[in-house]
């Protein structure tokens, strides 16, 4: 997932509490495949955010993260929205709370397509066209906006955390623009 | 379907047929529900438009129409949204061509819950956001933006053309406003 | 959400662990509306279950239940539908994980169409047609297969727990039974 | 589309009339990636149909086919299973008629990835489960069962008519079998 280096979990529990629970229960996150569409509403340019990494490569990865006690799924993709692209992003947040698909990410690799060391978590992946202006902000060292075809060569999707990489081709192929 | 008085097939095939086509073809649609939504993308209003009857009810419709040959859906959503709500209405056209239905309207009643007496029609409904401002065009005498809770009430209902009333609850339904 | 009486996260974790993260996470929750299909995939009876009450009045429920740790949503599906509706139930799981809503329950009532005074669980939502045959296992008392115009009779609707009601709703909805 | 050899449609239209609307409207279609699923629901195999060619070259293809006037999308893809697969394939119809894509054939290669040089067509795609026995009826040689590995490698890839590869590709990967 994307929380690579800020892991916002971590000031809600004691690292004690929060070591139980990571072995023990589901986490529900939000993955946002952010867009610039023309006016016909066809994607143009997909971006990636290129994170300050924990190991030594390089990692590529959505805008993701939890969803919170008490928070609305909308309300959780509008905070890591902001939290990710800055405030003048203005992302167009959908109007149905339907995702275009589920990613279930499991600490053991190789059971789905996606996969995150820490924990299990269920993620609600939607693609959210941004009108306005982004700027890095937090770990975030860079936002580059692809094409569709560089999103989907071989060398990004390798730099691409966990999975990403496959929800970016999945959310174009639901789009039309197959892969 | 909304082409009440404006009927463009008739321009595009002789009347002798045009009636040969009814009969035999289903025609390609597709049905806008338009809305406003708030920066969270929860839907504030939608649009009812009050067309030019021909006969002496009052008639509310959606925006609706038909896909040309060889136009792309897109192109056929850009054009029943100009046509309908005028050229600065700038609605935010769907990124992904999957509908939240798929309305089947016949000529005999009772089969689905649309009902179109002078065709087969098989129809694409997405719901579009509207950022611009409408300005009635054509036939429609006025557009109307109702909120969720009067663009279900039995008054409005009534009025609703064959079916359009049903495809608005089922677009409210689809974004978690159940009615 | 369902497991009215037979609360199964309580064998998992402590009681004072339990409430500390009730307080604090959402949980991940599927629900399922099962239903009996004919030949040509429409739908013509929903199963609603009438689970052993806590309290005096008399509550009737869908199939519901959570998401376990390092537990695929398939999985998940499996697990609850064998619970509720037995071994010989032989029901149809979704070949797409995408569903058909998401179903946001709060402690708090009145945020979204669905409540859970116990907790904040997100719920993805499936239709499953269900082929053989259903003995009511553990606290349900009787499974009862309704048609969708009982399902959405005000009798009925006010006898379901927390928003299952509106769950039966939408998923009539959007097959098309309009309602 | 795969009507490669039969075509029906030829029945209901004489070849002047047939010529002069394969010219001015597009056609109302479905398409079906056929699929065996484990107990599960995942995809095990999917069904790709060998056709009598017209020219010289191997051309394997979903089942497909036209909706024809006053007949329901379940009606229509009911038909085009039966005659494709022979009456004992008992396919599971979908329950909602939401397509997992919608694909738009164009007489002209280049605009969406589907292509048929016969007509413009508007078809909405569906995943069926497959639980009977299937043999080639009509046209079709042979029926192969292929992995979805099988199925997505470039060998039988270029084999695939007029964008049914791209459709294969689609409906593995909104079923999380991202390829």
């Amino acid at each position: 997932m994307s929380d690579i280096a800020s892991d916002d979990i971590n000031t809600w529990f004691a690292p004690d509490e929060l070591a139980l629970i990571r072995r023990r229960l589901p986490f529900v996150y939000v993955d946002v495949v952010p867009v610039r569409v023309d006016a016909d509403g066809a994607i143009q340019n997909v971006a990636v955010l290129l994170r300050t990494p924990r190991e030594e490569s390089i990692q590529r990865a959505l805008v993701s993260g939890r969803v919170m006690y008490h928070e609305r799924i909308r309300d959780a993709l509008a905070r890591h929205l902001d939290k990710d692209l800055g405030p003048m992003a203005l992302p167009r947040l959908p109007v149905s709370p339907v995702p275009f698909t589920v990613a279930e990410y499991f600490p053991t690799p190789g059971i789905t397509p996606y996969h995150d060391p820490r924990q299990h978590a269920v993620s609600l992946a939607y693609i959210v066209p941004i009108d306005g202006d982004c700027s890095p902000r937090d770990d975030v060292l860079e936002i580059s906006w692809l094409t569709p075809e560089e999103a989907v060569s071989p060398g990004i999707q390798a730099e691409m955390v966990g999975g990403h990489g496959a929800l970016i081709r999945q959310a174009l192929s639901h789009t039309g623009r197959v892969v």
